[in-house]
């Protein structure tokens, strides 16, 4: 017989999806250039130049057989530590190839940290509003994930009911900043407040709380901002990365997870995450991309427009009275809605040809996130639309 | 903590893991040349020419945010068409897009296959010899997998032992034909006989037994050898499809499963093993790779060489006075050990730089394999280092 567990997750649509697929069937009919998709998180820039050269020189100049040879399982070697050097080189830390575990991006970084970490019926936590692929990542690893409600002031952490949370099952905290789908960055009050209340329950439980930190949008900053590097401030920190956002590669599917080498037991943490491997036959991310993104390691893609087009967006969202945490990061924003259900609220922008997702998934209801990774131009159309979308329903 | 489960895996060192690295140092001591290294299934011919080409036109002419952007979950729909359409052509099935899903390679297929048609508890049964790595693919997956003795006559179906082993709990049959390490092929008698066995016990049982179908080497098939293509014989087959082998792509992990159209449930089945995949947040093969893929379905790379290296192994090991059954495809073989230990054996091997792996960890001990994914020129040298270890050692 099938599976009745995976047959079961097949049941309720997400909301994303039916709002992606109404994108889709509007784009059709008026063209999608007037389709105002906020929804995707899928990144508008290209990858840099650098990138496509070494992969076509690679292609061109390197034995076939050996460029698609199997790379070992924790990933290549030489690959691991350029990416220990340049985490060394920026963040002040002492990692080898051997604290570097390659990936299927943020996701196979994650799904790997957690099974490290802890073992069935272990509590997962983490921080409202958070990624909802979160759910799956966790709670098929046999761990129970655990969300602490949000603090809407600023979308830092709420630590009343995180401290009220915080038990003997806790295995670890997952934390994302810069932070889908606030784009809020934690400051280094909140990490070093988290790192405190986490150091002291780790003496009361007599075992380790782990921090595993989501960290794909780290190099997606505006003006002015600093994201503390976890690792600096807790050695129980295992860092999920991923070059989707930071290089405009989702679909080739690769990142990584850091074992911070003061880590409890980081000799074996990367040779566990290998053996994790092994059980779904996930086997490395493809030996091609990893060794082009060796060599673009310290480079990113031109993140400019992003900043950009939060800045449009920001603007007129406070001009027509939005209640808005203004974003440090990413490209995501996070505004209240106009009424209490923020489904209600999508709803009705989509007469507006807008697409806005809903909170709820993201365990944050009455607010909608706008993924901005669009051209500018059509940012700018967008607002037309969005004043019109307010004027019109809202009466502002 | 850290998992107590993954930690324990850790524990021993794999007999293939300590042969390949004494091959890496013996070669650094005399020339990785000089080591006649039969270890690790690699392939040693080049992808086909038209991939490289597709590779470099994609990346120079595409726009590359399309190019690299997220593949949707099952795969790119233009992608799984193709190879649906391809494999109607060969094997006159009906498959749909919807009936393929993208995988990292064999390896993911199978822990996929294996999550949709089992749940925790359930039996999988294989037979003997058999890739070892079906340990964790399926052992992690929550089924236990039960291995069939081998029939050491020819390799095919030990039927007595496998009637014996099969009961309620069996959930599904894991075959690989071309198989790893014999490199016999299963008759389509094998077939019909393995298939009306499962369709009676199905009946018996009340319940689907599945036959998941590991086929990496599906297009390795030497003159004269034809290979039953298994879902033309029994509606419930998942097939587990590799491009690492048959166009040299082991390090780019891209792969399938073919849900036959007539399975049952074959509606869900798909859709299913995108839930799986979100849980180990894998996501599919990278897109550049799909796309790439999907230009060549039709082609392999040279496989005349294997064919080549088997026939002159082969004819050796004869005149030395091994047990072997020969090869119908792949780049394996699997000949009886010359002393009951085959570990013993295979260590006296090295003292002639003749790297061969014992049968044990493949479920049949005495025997050994040989993978012949190596230079010919290689090959040739290796057979006077054989005769002389074979003359010096068992006086022969
Ligand atoms: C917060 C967060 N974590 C993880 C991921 C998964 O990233 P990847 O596509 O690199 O696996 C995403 C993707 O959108 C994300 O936003
Ligand atoms: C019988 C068999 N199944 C599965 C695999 C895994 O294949 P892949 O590397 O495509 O995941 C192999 C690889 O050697 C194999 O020999």
């Amino acid at each position: 017989m099938i599976s009745q567990k995976y047959k079961k997750m097949l049941e309720g649509k997400s909301v994303i999806r039916q709002l992606s697929e109404f994108a889709t069937e509007r784009g059709k009919a008026i063209g999608y250039e007037n389709v105002f998709d906020y929804s995707l998180g899928n990144p508008s820039v290209p990858v840099p130049r650098e990138f496509t050269d070494v992969m076509i020189e690679m292609l061109k100049e390197k034995n076939p057989a050996e460029l698609h040879g199997y790379s070992p399982s924790l990933g290549i070697p030489s690959v691991r530590k350029k990416i220990a050097d340049s985490l060394n080189k920026r963040f002040g830390m002492n990692y080898t190839e051997n604290h570097i575990f390659m990936t299927s991006g943020a996701a196979g970084a994650i799904a790997h940290a957690v099974r490290c970490v802890s073992d069935a019926g272990d509590e997962i936590l983490t921080f409202a509003p958070f990624f909802p692929e979160y759910h799956p990542y966790i709670n098929l690893s046999g761990a129970v994930l655990k969300v602490v409600p949000p603090n809407t002031e600023d979308f830092q952490i709420n630590f009343t009911l995180f401290e009220e949370m915080l038990n003997e099952k806790t295995a670890a905290v997952l934390i994302n900043s810069p932070n889908n789908p606030s784009g809020v960055v934690y400051s280094e009050e909140t990490i070093v407040k988290l790192c405190d209340m986490l150091k002291n329950k780790e003496k009361e439980y007599g075992h380790e709380i782990f921090i595993i930190s989501d960290e794909p949008y780290r190099e997606i900053l505006f003006a002015g901002v600093k994201a503390p590097y976890v690792s600096n401030y807790y050695d129980n920190t295992l860092s999920c990365y991923s070059y989707s956002k930071s290089l405009s590669l989702p679909g080739e599917r690769i990142g990584y997870v850091a074992v911070n080498p003061a880590c409890k037991d980081s000799e074996y943490l990367v040779s566990m995450c290998g053996q994790i491997s092994r059980g779904i036959g996930h086997n490395c991310p493809p030996s091609i991309i990893q060794l082009a993104v060796a060599e673009v390691v310290d480079l990113t893609s031109d993140m400019s427009i992003y900043e950009r087009n939060m800045n449009l967006i920001y603007e007129k969202l406070v001009e027509l009275g939005f209640t808005c945490v203004k974003p440090g990061g990413t490209f995501y924003i996070f505004p209240k809605a106009l009424e209490e259900d923020a489904k209600v609220f999508s709803q009705k922008a989509t007469k507006y040809d807008l697409i806005l997702v809903p909170g709820d998934s993201f365990g944050c209801s009455g607010y909608f996130r706008m993924a901005y990774c669009i051209d500018t131009e059509k940012v700018e159309r967008s607002l037309a639309a969005l004043e019109k979308f307010i004027k019109s329903e809202y009466g502002i």
